[in-house]
């Protein structure tokens, strides 16, 4: 999860840009609700029933926030919207959608107190979350940083020895400053920020890191790829026998620890600070219990070899993704990070998350569709200029998730919740 | 991916139990669509017009094939279908559904062709999938074969020191046989098939290894360890100073090394070898590009740090889990494999995929859901006895990505597919 | 690290062998140097000068230890006696060799006292694992067990598709109790513990794990390998089309996962605790400061995508193997593992190290060889009955050395040991 | 292993420094022996006897190297030459010696016929390196180029938030110009070349690298860390909670899949190709035959879990490293990496190894002790400014072990080969 110097300077650069240092540190610091009060939590009584969906709906207008799509009032797709979306269209996959919240977040982009949109079938998930959000917004809310982005494609050149692979890089290298120009015209958004190499012998296979504005990106990264190495490749003295758009080398729709170590897409780092009074009254355990699983549940998870250790960040990004319009497969890379756990010297319950590779984007993909607009739009995401905003979003509500998971194991209760909200399917 | 010996035992039990060798071998024979025709293709033409649909749909109805929930033409579900699957209902998202097929399967559980419901908002992920169905099917079919199950739970026991641990565990191992009973008191499905152990010094986890039945049963999983542990720590005489359900160790919802090793979920591996004049004629390229391709993207995957290697499971999975009522969070751990090309004597085109970790169920789970019940009985895996089938199927389908996708690296047209039909989201 | 259940009672068996479980118990507990008075510590005083090696000298003689040749006051060693240790002879690399001690072992098979000898050229090393040791030793040293061995060779059998493969599976499975007879041919030590089994197409991947007595063992593997894949092969009804002694998935001289997860070698859990006074008065720093960095540590550990987190088990197995006529190639798969520590209760420190894959012997290999075989018999370590003991050092000093490079680390000083002991070579 | 852009440059002005592009290329063709005769192989007839010893040792008096001190001849070594190396110094451990080669290695820094010292106990390995060494040399020899060189140090600095921690990076960066001045007081040849960054939350783990002459340097870059992260603490405004010298993210002394991603040490990629008749001729195979064992291999050890897939660089590394001085600890971080087979065009055999971490040097550490000296000094590696060129050797070492090993197992013969060579002391 490093990132070179280059990079945390623009980093340093861009959260600058609109402000002091002084005062963009204190938008990120917490806010408690005694000082500055949180919008009513959700009405969650009579569970399964009209009336309780209708006082959620009541909540969401009091809100200003739309639901017609949602609600399954709005107006008819037709065939014609999906263009570019899906090939032999025969109509939609319904999955329920719930809300968490409010999720007070105080991030250098996501600043407010959000409800949350996740859609699921796994009884206990959204239950779980806004018991986290809960417990996070008591305490001031949660602090998220959209640290770096990139997505990358890697090609792949083939020659007969490694001696023609180096002189094809010294070609790309000398042409770097003017690849910009060809990416341009693939798209306006695109920008090349970094070029890694790797060398294996006749193989040499390149990184382009790219910017991708709001748009997830995928595509938009394959085009500028091919538009360069094809003109790299017409000019360069020594020809590659054999090249391919991907050389499986960029991580896509999978977890890499390269993704981990460099981050690929949006690397967002959340955490808060939780009083010990309110990890005794909203998860009945006090601090040292949690942080005391958190560190079985760290050499459990060395053991299993996963990629970072955390809990279960996939719940939050697949309910996520699937009501906003990303790319649900990206939930495959996406859901790797590291959770932190720590007591402060009060005391107090400090906890982290760091994700380093959230492919989204706030315009393109799924977004126009209409539940997922109106899901964008419920968190103030749709559109351009908003992408760091929905990925601190994303992590700020798999702190919600970890702190809730962990509260509830440490505290026994793990176990009975999905006894009684998520048996009914799978009851035997 | 190594099974130990009684696991290999099982599963070759099981398969005999059916019929003998010769026969069960015969069902996996690729059949030719000259001796066994195929079932008409998807009409794809007038992609985004209404027409096209409804060509669509009257396929879908002569093949006997449900789909008024996905149609938008079903009845209303009320709030009270949906207890146990999501609390703080709003609504529903909707994703669109595609299909592909006739995706012919020689499988041992899965046998047929298949259409195959896909929810995406990807453009050009179902026109890659379905030039690989039929690639496949004009080749004779996928060989399918579910090798193992289990889901497994990791309880952690925390003692003062390793004597303790130890001393624990030799009261667990004394009564390994009498566990079962306890746990038919929590489910009637679940079945312990093994436990493995690991002692890192005071602590001690054990993994619980279950079957359950046609349920993915994370769920009952947890019930079953609650129970079996509750009582473990009641008889025994050395007390641990503290316990937790799950030690993180397990490889819920994430992707590991551990599930990859021993498989977790489903097991599933497919195969096909597809002669050379079928690729020339579909894929424009000769069996030996896909090859060179693919031990580029090897040599690629290896160097991400990816756990096995593939191309893009995710994508198969994500939208089948969607359209199918399955955890789409779990597409976190099931995105992993080990993908497989060679070219044999003949010069044909060998592919295969092996999928260690599928975590699905044909029952509880979002699968009664209108939309899903759906999708499931369109591949008829709708209820009890249809889980291994739906692993294969998942597995036919991953494979069906994998030589499409490196099919059209290999043949240069990747990136052009996504211009064309995947840029309208994400146009620029 | 995970032990299938017939594993760890195969491990409890062994261990209540040679007395009841209470008798056993109490040779695994600390004893504190006031019940049990510990050796002379090693006269390290005017360290460079012949008075200060000959005052070590005197040392090992009163404790009655060989050391002739490694004060190269032996025999000439004849090239005759190098025959299948080397080819190509010229004559003797020279590695200066140090002691630690006296460390406190109470282990399931090491128990006592030892003077460790350890071969190494990095300055400032034998002078950390001296301080753990004598950290560990005042409190009342390291209780360590090794859990369980074995050795594996996984031969691989390609076949043309995958019922070929599980064919041939079955006819192995059927034969899996005829196959010790076959090995035993080969070696009279080597016994066939437990077979897995991984196909991934056309491809079976058969993973053998035999146990070797007291020689690590590879050779022996893999001639029984051999011996067994050929008599399968020559009766099975379906042949492979090739097939090779090993298939790259037993982790033979590197670091995998694989190892990690199953144990490869012999897998030992080495632990002490620590009272404050003592870490206060010999560390310099409080039981907190190297929890706190062992957290961090573990942290960073993840970050880098190791195997296993731990701090550097290396030191200890590379300067043990080469002193001890071990295979120091086994270095790149030994030295994984996880080191743990926590704060009791009470504030004291507890500490544990797990080391899953010590592939080591104590007869063969170069355990005969002159200076080896001095200093196997330092630690009563030369010859038959011993691996288990062997590697129960091992881990013991690799234990040492955790607590003293952490400790270091958290006192603040770690840079400066390196400043005064080790620069001199690399000065500037 | 993947290197950005910058170094990339830095790689190709190094290797144009002496030359132009032409020449440095000329030089890195392979050369065969009809064009450039070899020198004589190494008399290994009689093997253990005194005469062949005394044949061997002619060869190397023939070829003025000394070898005094290998043959036990040379002076006595005073303790105080130890100063440095070890404490508690007791005498030497003697490790058998013996020499491959001559091994053909066309460089960016090694040219010339080697012959290579060898330090092991496991009969067979030398055998083994030999006949890789001729089929090499034969061949034209191997092409080795040392891509990119770096140590790292990770120190991690504890704050209360993140907000914080980012503070802190703040004054890093803007610092960065000036801590080479404060690196300059520690050393003369320590040169910072980057800085990476990595946030977790409340902890910043800095990733220096610097390049460290021709020392190993790992204590260098301790001191300098040491210096620079005082010094930074001391003028910040923002002090943290607590710092260490090493939060275990720099990958010292174990492996890591960071290493293997940005490379530590120094990176090295060497090939070759191998024209068909000189495989038939040496391996006793066909060069198909050794490209689809490594396939399977390459399935293995994606499957074992290991960083990287190789055969045996542990071997080749952990005997160069005890003969020739380096700290033999990090075999288990240099014994990773990649091996590449594949069949040209004209059905050659090319293969490849890339080694992203040696940790080596050419000063310092145990180089100047008496058989190291000498060992180094039979390659031309002792001393200032060959650094790299003991790079580019290990890896031309390697490829011999792993085009000899895959050649054996392709052949069927590496058991023979065991059990004739390798037995004496294992036999049983």
């Amino acid at each position: 999860m490093a990132a070179p110097s280059y990079q945390a300077k623009m980093i340093l650069e861009r959260i600058l840009k609109n402000g002091s240092v002084e005062k963009r540190m204190a938008e990120l610091q917490p806010r408690l609700p005694e000082d500055k009060p949180l919008p009513p939590g959700i009405p969650g009584g009579k569970e399964y029933t009209q009336e309780g969906l209708e006082a959620r709906w009541r909540l969401l207008k009091e809100m200003g926030i739309k639901h017609d799509q949602i609600a399954g009032r709005g107006e008819e797709i037709p065939p014609g919207a999906l263009e570019g979306n899906i090939e032999n269209f025969i109509g939609f996959a319904r999955i329920p959608l719930g809300i968490i919240g409010p999720l007070r977040i105080n991030g250098s982009e996501a600043q407010g107190d959000f409800y949350v949109p996740l859609a699921t079938t796994e009884g206990a998930l959204i239950a779980s979350y806004n018991r986290g959000a809960k417990v996070l917004s008591q305490a001031g809310g949660v602090t998220a940083l959209c640290l770096t982005e990139s997505v990358s494609r890697s090609p792949c050149f083939v020659f007969d020895n490694i001696l023609e692979a180096r002189h094809f890089l010294s070609w790309v290298l000398a042409r770097l400053g003017t690849l910009q120009e060809i990416i341009s015209r693939t798209s306006r958004f695109c920008r090349l920020m970094d070029l890694k190499t790797a060398i294996i012998g006749k193989e040499l296979y390149l990184i382009f890191e790219y910017t991708t504005g709001d748009a997830a990106g995928q595509n938009m990264v394959t085009l500028a790829t091919e538009a360069i190495s094809k003109e790299l490749i017409a000019g360069s003295p020594v020809k590659p026998r054999h090249w391919y758009i991907e050389g499986n080398l960029s991580g896509d729709k999978k977890a890499t620890m390269l993704a981990f170590t460099y981050a690929r897409g949006k690397r967002v780092v959340a955490e808060a600070t939780i009083p010990g009074r309110i990890v005794q009254q909203f998860v009945h355990a006090e601090p040292q219990d949690l942080v005391r699983l958190w560190q079985v549940s760290v050499m459990g998870g060395i053991q299993s070899g996963s990629i970072g250790v955390q809990g279960h960040y996939a719940n939050a990004l697949a309910a996520l993704f699937i009501a906003c319009g990303q790319d649900a497969a990206c939930v495959s890379e996406a859901a790797i990070g590291l959770t932190r756990m720590d007591l402060t010297e009060k005391g107090d319950l400090y906890v982290s998350v760091s994700l380093p590779n959230l492919i989204v984007g706030t315009v393109g993909g799924g977004t126009h569709l209409p539940t997922m607009r109106e899901c964008l739009e419920m968190i103030d995401c749709y559109g351009a200029g908003r992408a760091r905003k929905f990925a601190e979003i994303c992590a700020a509500t798999a702190l919600a998730g970890e702190i809730s998971i962990i509260g509830a194991m440490a505290a026994g209760h793990f176990a009975r919740a999905h006894a009684t909200l998520g048996r009914k399917g799978s009851k035997s």
